[in-house]
């Protein structure tokens, strides 16, 4: 396990976690505990994630072009480890690439169902291009899985994830889900509304998510059963911070761990009050795809250094 | 194995390739590394392989009647073996027609999908017709898989291949796939753009290639989302062989051999600017079908020579 | 995981160890290196192991009341964490009973198989009393078995590690094998006589063992035509590091971890001597039970640190 | 669930004893916490379990001749109800023939194996008689199974054991398992002796057991090698309630409910004076079976309730 | 493929040899064809190849203290490489430390049964040590596997060596068998009779080998009832190669391949006879151990190549 600078840890954090797992079997709780205790933020609660799907997903001039280095499947998991993340998640091809050397070093998250943008469809839903064993025999902690909540393609993808997750949770791995809305069913503006958000988050807790990945959300509610509630019950959403906060609480009141993605890109100091928004909301921490790759190996461990700086709270 | 007049070898060349599958299992490298150290160009990294499914893709006719030796499945391993090509790739009823006799001579690829053309389809997914069992049966070194990005049927082929390629890895075959993008998302100019050639290998490689097929590409560039990228990046695409590169550069940075089809009927002085092209933007080499058996025997064992002489550096 | 004070680490160490074993999975590899990365020796190539199947193997009492916080299992792994161990090794139930707490924090080596001392054979066998599934569902890097060559039971213990071991390896576990001559066909002083300890090495070795673990040899040979060539070779054997030294080399020349057991109780002095010639002969460390956990927590601490200390080089 | 007279209850009794099967999935937590929440002693930790399992055992007349109602399979799980048991155990016949009316209202154990006396063995091993399938359909809470430590066929029942528990713990069954020290290794006076008792213990805890069940020991010493230990530890065996203790100690520290049978027939207040013992050392109580149906029904909620008193401490 | 200096080749001899194996799939055919085409001898006809599984059958000092290089598992296939060996063989340890670098480069044969030399068995029986499974992982093109006619335990062998070959068969791999007399059954003097030899190599062919390895046979004959036939027929046994050529008429009358062990230690002139016996007998070849890696690395080349001379032809 490599590990950053490490910052004071209290280790009762990490056990107030893990309290929310204790029906998953051991296996499971070795490796959730692993990426907690993996990296510059080991034992902070907090985790930074980098992964590397944008090859198959937006191909390969768009993810790698502007930092050519990134072609190379071995530059990502090395940029993990030199820039202290808790674990790295790639597709098949890239994790097969590196597991030879990289097992071991740093957790390592299978992306086991992928979309490309060859073919595009208004109600997605990824193609399985891994499986469990794929991922026991490449030396994984868990597995990584797509849905897009709001796809009439729905049900297929609920009942994949299932059936992963369940075979994932037997032998031990923890299970990621990326749970993005999208579909005829949800409006552009929709796919990052507080309400959806949250509700993607709740469906993917539900279907067995250890960790679940969302989109940090606005404050727009898509849906008018729901806008009613929101605005009845008066739910704070005016600050990026009261939102994290209400996907926490939907995402079982904090008791699985959601973290969010940085979405397109932005100026840094955006970002990182994005990220005080995350850590002032309760929040579990990120996961930072190209604004990471995409620029230089040390532009890029400085960025996610200050990310973490702020998550571990040595910075305002 | 046969061999045809021997090249001088640095053995650091082959070894640097299978260092990019230190992952795989020694029955797959030990196929990779037969590939790789048979023929005229045993040990220089470069591979030409002969296919032969056209009799199934075009009809026997269209395949056959130029050369009319080829409608006998027998002539086109012992062709392979005469031009000293690095192995023979066909579909299960021409490999098993001559499998009793050439098994062992040459490398032979299993090509365990197909598709005919007696049936137009916009949008196509090839019919898997063998299986990893078939392929060791006929003592196959792998199996060969037709993938079609951009089809709307991209899910169905990319999880079929994602089953087959994890059981023929497991039992130490290798697995080369054609990939080759076709479908109502991809204009016919696209099918051989730059990005999306890219796209497609990227794509086989993710789901687990360990030899990739491509066309090679026009300096078109199809989807705006990548022109942007590809101008803003100044990347160069101006030669074939910058283009060869960039493919390269794409299928995992060199990680995975990458060899190039011929497409269409054209002139030989063509074709070996196209070798030399790839030579020298460093691709690993060529499939080569129609342009070969088509035309008699001696022709086609001399027009192979050249472009193994272009490969070897043995000619400009 | 847990990790004690780092002594300084060449990386190129582990990597050197772990090049013996390429032909495994990332998975495997991966678990043989977090052994290697974790506790006091971390990095140095060295490991010291906790086990405690002494409960199983001769009773508690005989086992815990020295000590009697032993009886509790819950000591073990935290015993093995504060003194910096690399793993702990335990049967199910001990495992079963610690490992929702301490999955993750140490490795866990699930001992498989045990031999009650209720039963007095000859040529004894062990029970299996746990599997393959259970490691992984308890969050095990590995799966510990012992063979007891000599034993005219021997061909059943063998197909058994054979079968488990294949197991294991397929899901990316670590094979620990303790291999103990014993049986009608072995003199009392046979069994850690310098010959028949080196072929216990090697049999362990073949049948597919990651790490060995044997007892400290004497100079004794025990079989004749062993015995002709120790002599008509000069192997030296004369000080325990020489004896040390042709273990090692008996365990494919060093493409093996072996590990040798302290054996019955001795002042700590000779215990340390031991430990200096495990080193100078090119041994990778010791798996130490009764020694250290029968002898008060901040005493065992100490003791397996000064081991440690000797092994990392930072004590003569 | 039929429930007697509630004692006062410290929830936090049985929370405590439940922490220590904390690897356990929630089926199996589940099935313990209703053995413990069941009948006059619910929520005290406590239990008293009817089995009855003599008609196989040792026939029907020696079994039920004495009080004839108990001929009826219905008459136990009644009494077990009528008394405030926390369970009822039996095997296949005994419980089919009663389970359509008792799933449900009492906790039910299905013994699932059993040796008959009509062949005397010296070194016995039971027969599989029911599975674990069996005890679904039949709305078991667990499954009971029998050793004999110390029989020269210990390999193949503990690897029964193994098999089973396994099978019985991923679908959620609990797993109780009657020690019985027996066999040619084992002298009669053994059988019972402290140290051999206490092996047993530990035998059972380390293969899975859930819930042990042993005889009460006497203050003898078996094995030599043990009573060296017992003598220079001067661990305290006088009364039988040390000797309790030493049982827990001996079973995971209490991280094991263990339970302790009656053995033969004697006088009640010798009985009463056993459940003092076994309370006052910290045993979780008592499995008695022919000392309460071997008396009219009345009698026997009569004694059984007053040894009920001792252990919720409303009775000296 | 690693080849040695070529002799010259009649292709109609290896084609001859393969006639014998039409009913065999191609899989199996083209491993046959690869042996036959592989080293120094490709194409002869003959074949020597190198086993080292003496670490295991004769414990690793007898093995490899002569040449203590030997100990290193990666020298045997570069020693099998650089004398121009057509195979090398060994179990599966050995095998599994070097099939990463070495499959492909030269055709390895997994010895699957193994016996150690410390159990002493007058009716012998080895253990199943590896599986088919292990061949196709590791690149193997057969599988080696040892019987002991004469032994009372033959019928186990019989039929493990026949599911075995019946599972390698299927997946295109060559069944190699060692075919070895003994046991109470046998003399020995028997062990290397002539009558025995043959019937011996006759059983494994019987039982599906692809090669047959027997020791070289005396003009001894053992059995009273083929004693007779001997006599009565005239078989002539006075040389060595008559007695070669009744073993390879034994063998099916050539349709097998038979090749012979050296045996103990004799001197070297002594072992050229044998090999120009073979040559004369129509022998196809050797398996030569002990003799070849106990000697110094230049020594062993320099006598494995006059071995080959003498079968290619090139020296008397």
């Amino acid at each position: 396990m490599v590990t950053g600078e490490k910052v004071s840890v209290d280790p009762s954090i990490v056990d107030g976690i893990l309290a929310g797992y204790d029906s998953e079997n051991p296996g499971t709780r070795g490796n959730l505990y692993r990426m907690l205790m993996t990296g510059r933020l080991a034992g902070t609660g907090k985790l930074v994630i980098l992964p590397v799907d944008q090859g198959f997903e937006h191909g390969p001039a768009r993810s790698f072009a502007a930092n050519p280095a990134g072609y190379d499947p071995a530059y990502h998991p090395q940029l993990a480890i030199d820039s202290g993340c808790n674990a790295y998640a790639a597709p098949y091809g890239s994790m097969n690439a590196i597991a030879h050397e990289y097992a071991g070093k740093i957790p390592l998250i299978l992306k086991v169902n992928n979309h490309d943008t060859l073919v595009t469809e208004r109600d997605p839903i990824p193609a399985q291009t891994s499986s469990v064993k794929d991922a026991l025999r490449l030396g994984c902690v868990g597995i990584g899985f797509t849905i897009y909540p709001g796809s009439t393609n729905w049900r297929a993808m609920y009942q994949q994830l299932r059936e992963m997750s369940e075979e994932a949770r037997e032998v031990g791995l923890a299970v990621i889900v990326w749970s993005y809305p999208r579909g005829t069913n949800i409006t552009a503006e929709g796919e990052t509304g507080l309400d959806i958000v949250c509700y993607a988050a709740q469906i993917a807790a539900q279907i067995g998510a250890h960790i679940i990945k969302v989109k940090l959300p606005t404050d727009h509610i898509d849906q008018d059963a729901a806008r009613k509630v929101y605005e009845s019950e008066n739910i704070p959403r005016a600050t990026l911070a009261e939102r994290v906060s209400h996907v926490v609480q939907s995402s079982f009141n904090g008791r699985r761990i959601v973290i969010f993605s940085g979405g397109g890109k932005k100026g840094d100091s955006a970002f990182f009050d994005e990220a005080r928004a995350i850590r002032d909301g309760g929040g579990f921490g990120s996961i930072i795809g190209r604004n990471s790759f995409q620029r230089p190996h040390d532009e890029a461990v400085k960025f996610l250094g200050t990310i973490m700086d702020i998550y571990a709270g040595d910075k305002d």
